[in-house]
C-alpha cells in the first residue's frame, strides 16, 4: 500500500512519523493531510539510499528544489556531483536531474546513489534522446515507449517525476486560436506539443493516464504533473492556455488521488507580480489543495543574468501565498547550463524566498529564528550573526575581508555603529 | 521662488518639463502632482554641475538610489568616485554620500562635482564627526550647529538631505515604554536619541523645523524626512515608535508644503512581507501621498551576505503598493562597507525591483521593455536579448562563457531549445 493509502486508511506511515518529527506538527494531523492530498510525503519505496522523506504542503516550512543535470554541451558526472554537493550545502530540499547529455542513465544512477535527498526527474527528455539515438525522430515514438521510460527511471529510484499530461488537443487548438508572444516555453511541452500535431493524436499521458497511476503506485512515486503550457513572458501569463491545462491537472489530480498516488502541480513562469497570488488561489481551489510547485515565477523577463532575483521576489509572493515548493532558478537562467556557484546562488536565493515567506505563514521556528538573529545582532555577537546566516561562510567572509578596526562593529558604520551607540 | 511655488501658481518650471520629457507625461498633469506635493523634482538650484533634475512620485517610473560614502575604517576618494560610476553605470537614478571617514567635505565636493545624478547626504553624520573632531562630544552640540552643518551641505549643491526631524521627546518615550528587541538602528536616529536624552531637550530638527524650512526654501533643497526609528528586525515592525514618528512626518510635511518645500517620506527598514503594502498606505494617507523612500524593505532578518535578494524581494512589494524610491540594500549590508561591485549588483538587484513593480503599476514604458524581450528570445536574436537585459554585459558575459555549439539556442537545453523546437 502506498503512503497515500495507508494514510486514508488511518494508519500512519513512518514516513509520515520521520516529517512530523522534522517540522514539529503532530503526526496524527500530518496524516489528515496527507490523506487529503494537501500534503505529500516525497520517497520512492524502492529508493536504495537512506533518505528522510520530504513533506511538501499546507503548513510545513516551504521547500526549495535545484534543478542540475548535463546538456548535449557539457555532460561531465564528476561536475553533477559538485553541482548534487553544492546545493545539498546551500539547503536545498530536493534535487531534479534534467539531464540531457551523454550517459543520462548512469548520470541520474550516480546522483540518487549520491543524494542524501529526494530526487526528481523528467523522464521524457531521456526518451526523446533515446529516440533520436535509436535514428528516429522524437515524433515517431510510441506511447508505449514513454511509459517504459518513466518506469526505468521509478525503477532507479527516482522519488518525483515531472510529467506533462495536462497539455491535450485542446489546449494546443487554444493556445493556436488565442496566440501567444512566447508559444510553449516548457521543453517537455515543446516536445509534447510537437508530438501531438505531427501523429494529431491526443497525449498519451493524458489518454492513458491510468497507465502512469500503475506505475507510481508501484513505486510510490509522486506525480509532479507538470505545466507544459506555463508562459514563458510576462505578457503570456494567466492566459486561456495556461488555465485550461490547470483545469486538466486538477481532474487528473482526484483521479491519481483516488488510486492511493500523490500529486503535485507544477506552476508557472513568467508572471507579473499582480497575477502570482491569484494563480496560487486558483490552483488550491482547482486542484483540491495539492502542493503547488512554482518555478520561479519570474516577476520580469529583462533580468537576464540576474534570474535568482526575479525568482526570489515572486517566489516569495508565491509561498506567502501558499505555494509550497519553490523550484530554484539562478543567474544563469535563459543564458547557459548553470555552474556549480549559480547553483549555490540559486538555492541561497530561493530559500530567502522561502524563509520570508514562512515568516508571514507562520510556520514553526520561522521568526524564532529572525529573533535569535536580531538578538544576536543586539548583542554584537558576530559568531552567532554568522551562524544564523542563511550562508554562514559568506556572511564570515563578507565582514572579515574588511576587518574593523572596532572588533565589535563593522566597516559600515564604525563609530557611528547605532546598535553600540545605544549600548552608551 | 521654489519649483513647488512655482508649480502651485500655475507655471510650469523647466525643470518639470524636463521630468516630463524623459518619462512622456503631460507636462500639465505633472505639475499639478508636484503642486499637490505627489511628485517630487529633484535638483538644488545652485548646483554647479549641470545635472537632469530627477521627478519621484505618482505615476512615475519607480527610482533606485545608492548609498555611497567612506568610513573610519576605509576612506579614500578614488575608490568613492568608482562607486559613483559604477552605481551610474548600472543604471542608479541618485547616490546618498554617506561618508563618516576622513576629509567628509572634499569627498561630498568631489562626489558632487562628477555625479550626473541627483546626490543626497544625511549631515547629521558630519556634524557628529565635526564635534568630536573639537574635543566636543556629539551630545554637547549646539541646535544651530546642526543648521550650519545642513546649509553647508546645501551650499555645497546636495539636492536632498535626510533630516531626522520626526523622532521627538514623545517617540522616545513611546520606545522606552513598549520595548523593542533592536533599539534604534539608524545612525542619525541613533544620534538624536542619544542629544535628545542626555540633554532632556526636545529634537531641534523637529523643534525649529521653520528654520529647516527657510534653508531648504533657499537652495530648493528637498528634505527627506527620515525614519530614525525605523525597524531593524521583522519583530520591531509597525510598532508604536514606528508609527508614532511617521504621525509626526505626516505634520511636518504640510508644514513645508505650505512654505514651498518639497518633502519625501523614509521608510522601513526589516519588516515581514505581510506588512509592506499597509505600510505604503498608510505613508499616503498620513502623508498626504508623499513621495515613499524605503531603505529595502528587508523581509528577513538572516540573509546577511545576501540582503539585496532580501531588499529586492520587499522592494518589490513596497513599490508595486506604491512606494516610489527604493533605496537600495547591498550584499555588504550588516557586514562591511560595501565594495564597487556591491554598489552594482545592489543597485541592478533594486532596479529589478523597481521594474517589476513599474509593470503592475502601469508605468509608461515597462510592459513594452518585457515584450520587446520576449520577442527577442522568440526570434532566438541573442544580441537583441543581451541590449535588452538589466545588465547587458553580464548577461553576454554568462552566456558566451559556455559557447552553444549551436549558436542559435543555449547550453541549458541545446536542441531541446523549447523556442526551437517550435520553430520546427
Amino acid at each position: 500500500m502506498t503512503i497515500l493509502t495507508l494514510s486514508k486508511n488511518g494508519t500512519i506511515p513512518d514516513e509520515i512519523k520521520a516529517i512530523a518529527r522534522k517540522e514539529g506538527i503532530d503526526p496524527e494531523i500530518l496524516r489528515t493531510r496527507v490523506a487529503d492530498g494537501s500534503v505529500i510525503a516525497v520517497k520512492n519505496s524502492r529508493r536504495k539510499t537512506l533518505i528522510a522523506p520530504l513533506g511538501i504542503g499546507k503548513g510545513l516550512k516551504t521547500k526549495v528544489n535545484a534543478n542540475i543535470g548535463t546538456s548535449g554541451d557539457l555532460s561531465e558526472i564528476p561536475l553533477e556531483l559538485k553541482k548534487l554537493e553544492a546545493a545539498v550545502e546551500a539547503g536545498a530540499d530536493a534535487v531534479m536531474d534534467l539531464s540531457t547529455g551523454s550517459g543520462v542513465d548512469e548520470t541520474r544512477r550516480t546522483i540518487i546513489e549520491n543524494s542524501p535527498i529526494p530526487v526528481g526527474t523528467v523522464p521524457i527528455y531521456q526518451a526523446a534522446l533515446e529516440a533520436v539515438k535509436r535514428g528516429k525522430s522524437f515524433v515517431e515514438m510510441e506511447p508505449e515507449e514513454f511509459f517504459e521510460c518513466i518506469e526505468k527511471h521509478a525503477e532507479d529510484g527516482v522519488d518525483f517525476v515531472t510529467v506533462h499530461c495536462g497539455i491535450t488537443m485542446e489546449s494546443v487548438e487554444s493556445l493556436k486560436r488565442h496566440g501567444r508572444v512566447m508559444g510553449v516555453v516548457s521543453r517537455g511541452g515543446a516536445l509534447m506539443t510537437e508530438w501531438m500535431l505531427r501523429n494529431r493524436k491526443e497525449n498519451p499521458l493524458y489518454e492513458h493516464f491510468d497507465k502512469m497511476i500503475a506505475i507510481a503506485k508501484k513505486y510510490d512515486l509522486v506525480l509532479s504533473l507538470g505545466d507544459a503550457l506555463r508562459p514563458g513572458a510576462i505578457a503570456d501569463a494567466s492566459d486561456n492556455a495556461q488555465i485550461m491545462e490547470l483545469l486538466t491537472l486538477g481532474r487528473l489530480t482526484l483521479e491519481a488521488r483516488k488510486s492511493g498516488v500523490q500529486i503535485m502541480i507544477e506552476g508557472p513562469g513568467h508572471m507579473p507580480m499582480n497575477q502570482i497570488e491569484a494563480n496560487v488561489v486558483l490552483e488550491k481551489k482547482i486542484c483540491q489543495e495539492a502542493p503547488f510547485y512554482v518555478l520561479g515565477p519570474l516577476v520580469t523577463d529583462v533580468a537576464a543574468g540576474y534570474d535568482h532575483i526575479s525568482s526570489a521576489i515572486g517566489g516569495a509572493i508565491a509561498a506567502a501565498a501558499g505555494a509550497d515548493f519553490l523550484c530554484y532558478v539562478t543567474p544563469a537562467e535563459h543564458l547557459r547550463l548553470p555552474s556549480v556557484e549559480d547553483v549555490r546562488t540559486g538555492v541561497i536565493a530561493s530559500r530567502i524566498a522561502a524563509h520570508a515567506a514562512d515568516i508571514v505563514k507562520g510556520v514553526k521556528g520561522a521568526q524564532e529564528w529572525d529573533m535569535n538573529m536580531s538578538m544576536a545582532r543586539k548583542a554584537l555577537d558576530w559568531h552567532k550573526q554568522y551562524s544564523l546566516s542563511i550562508d554562514p561562510e559568506r556572511a564570515k567572509e563578507l565582514r572579515e575581508s574588511l576587518p574593523p578596526a572596532d572588533l565589535e562593529v563593522c566597516t559600515m558604520c564604525g563609530a557611528f555603529c547605532a546598535i553600540k551607540l545605544q549600548k552608551g
